[in-house]
């Protein structure tokens, strides 16, 4: 199906905040199947919220129109609909009910504002503490949600796209969707990986959708019975984790920080740290995690080669024999740092971020990594392309990927991106 | 004046890159006094870009368009604006001549497609290797700008805000705009400080745009003539740095990482950082600028208790009797970090980021931080509001804005927001 997206409000008409709800409901939709024709972006006014709307739907088979249903003097979306397709708001007695059972009814008794809605508007979850609903206008629908980010994230997952994959022709089509999240390959070369897979199947999609360091790659089959759409799906499912291997690191909405930690708890292991180019954003992706406390002890960050000698007990002939960046200097950071805090695993990182310090045998990008347990200390060389800040990104990632792999008992891939 | 943006390409209608042009372009018009009625955002195809060119320059009393001027066939922005405004693709020979002496040229003949361009365009920078123009259509100006998100910011700034302040009306008018960015103060607690003062002069208008822990505030002038602009910006420009004061961090485009980082090379002084709750983030913010190897030594991220006592010889008795997050371990924990590191200055902090963690006495948000150098040692604790990581960024800025408070001899506040 065709659609549009309209977003309401003058605090993005005025660049105050930018407009990720759109961008959010363009990418599922469209790996959904559905084709996105247009999105606008308007300020609070009725007579503009009116005339955009109808425009959109004489264009689109749908419309997803976010903001503006809140209770305050400048969320007009629902005057603007009932005036424009001429469905005068009616008072949702439900809805009302609700509302004067909540306890900031009697200090802000507008609240009232959100049981009146257009008439024919079916609530999306009724009977749950979430604005947002649907009417169906000339045989369209238009599902009006919250401006809230996470609100509007919730009901375009849990009713929009599933309405609309069941919507219009009367064969009963269903949509099956599902994120793996991959670490290690650059995006193009997933694409290349899975692209003959793909074209051989119409009834699957593969989106890509790059992430800081990682890629989603989005399976959805598009089936016209529960079995055959099961089917697909399952045999798409093999497909991609054949090809992508231990590449896929999630495939439940975990992070990389979760998995790493979760894996860490379960085998009541410690870990620390011994950062160079990263200078700390490798220990502060893995305290994002609420109570990693519990396994990270915490690290050394060894900017300097003073320091990398007087915490980590790196030796000066290391040194000067092999340079910062080296196997062998890494090596005896993720040793020194083991030894310094006394940790079951330590994992050093040390690189050229950039712009300066490249020569031709170690140009910038080059980034070198060293895990040590009570047995082995193992080492490997990466090469990753970008800025320093996507260098210095790249290479805290792949040091949450390795522990990741060293943990699960994975190999190491070698290479750069 | 009122204007419309249009976005173009599919890679956004598709929701595989969110737009972030719109919304620069939006929050910069806005603070130089426009009024953005409508945003945009079409894929490639020719006959909606065309229409919604027409659309929006009725309405509209100027036009920005961004994407789709590239030499790729799926740029197909000049052919529409050719088609629906009636102005016939006409090649520019100095345009083309710039592009045969290019080396990419051999390679690819089809850059010459830069060169064709709808008659009556005006390149905004002419001879240099950046696309965008301008058309005037029934009196009103449309700019063509790439949708590459520098190169599109470079001319709305060097080009399309100057042009559009003087556009139209005989009386000449004239627009000076300034960003102050602030830190350690919210952005409410700045509105009502500069409110009064904001409502008392109608010829200026200040914009407030947090970003990440600070808040950039804009001054933005608009006079009939350039000395009365100037007498305006000035009384603007000294009552913002008078009732702002050190709270103004930056006036040039500089980062607080800057900031700290140049001080630190003109007094000629090493700094070494001792983190618990911010777990590597604030050390990772001084090493995002190059070459902080100069004067950053490094630091230790000591997470567990164990580690604040083994690296940074904080004293059992400390904790017990104060506890982790005090003046006093701070304390011991910058003196630490000195002494280990042999740093002139050592910054430590300490903090509970949440969700867990919090007591009646030291709810979560608490953050204690303290600065030690070769005389003396200063604790503060401040209390910070919002998730985990929302605290742990406000702790990191806040560690970053007591150095550059230190290294420039301003008095500490001790507070948070």
């Amino acid at each position: 199906m065709i659609g549009e997206i309209i977003a309401i409000g003058d605090e993005l008409t005025s660049g105050r905040i930018l407009n990720s709800t759109s961008y959010f409901a363009a990418s599922h939709l469209y790996s959904a199947g559905h084709e996105i024709a247009a999105m606008a972006t308007i300020g609070d006014q009725p007579a503009t919220i009116g005339s955009a709307l109808k425009r959109s739907i004489e264009r689109a088979d749908f419309v997803i129109v976010t903001g503006g249903l809140g209770a305050t003097t400048d969320d007009l979306t629902n005057e603007a609909v009932a005036h424009a397709l001429d469905r005068p708001t009616i008072l949702y007695p439900e809805i009302f009910e609700k509302i004067k059972q909540s306890k900031s009814f009697k200090e802000m008794p507008s609240l009232e504002k959100l049981a009146w809605l257009p008439s024919g508007a079916e609530i999306l979850k009724p009977g749950e503490k979430i604005a947002g609903y649907m009417l169906v206008y000339q045989g369209k629908p238009i599902f009006f949600l919250p401006g809230v980010p996470h609100q509007m994230r919730e009901l375009m997952l849990d009713r929009v796209i599933p309405r609309l994959a069941t919507w219009g022709d009367n064969t009963v089509s269903l949509v099956k969707q599902k994120i793996f999240k991959v670490f290690g390959l650059p995006e193009p070369l997933i694409q290349e990986m899975l692209s003959s897979f793909e074209k051989s199947n119409q009834e699957l999609r593969i989106g890509y959708y790059p992430n800081a360091a990682e890629v989603h790659v989005s399976l959805t089959v598009r089936g016209e019975s529960h079995a055959e759409t099961e089917k697909q799906f399952q045999q798409g499912e093999n497909t991609i984790k054949n090809i992508l291997g231990c590449c896929i690191f999630d495939e439940e909405g975990l992070t990389l920080e979760n998995i790493v930690g979760n894996s860490l708890r379960e085998q009541n292991m410690t870990v620390a740290l011994a950062e160079s180019c990263t200078g700390g954003l490798l220990s502060h992706h893995i305290t994002t995690v609420s109570g990693s406390s519990d396994y990270f002890l915490g690290g050394i960050v060894a900017y300097s080669n003073g320091l990398k000698k007087k915490l980590l007990q790196v030796k000066q002939l290391t040194l000067e024999k092999y340079g910062a960046v080296s196997r062998e200097t890494a090596k005896e950071m993720a040793r020194g740092a083991r030894d310094a805090c006394g940790a079951d695993l330590a994992l050093s990182v040390t690189g050229i971020a950039g712009p300066g310090g490249g020569t031709p045998e170690k140009p910038v990008g080059t980034v070198c990594f060293a895990i040590a347990d009570k047995e082995k200390c193992v080492a490997m060389q990466y090469h990753f392309s970008g800025n320093r800040k996507i260098v210095q990104t790249k290479s805290a990632m792949t040091g949450l990927d390795l522990l990741r792999r060293h943990l699960h008992g994975l190999d190491f891939l070698e290479s750069g991106w």
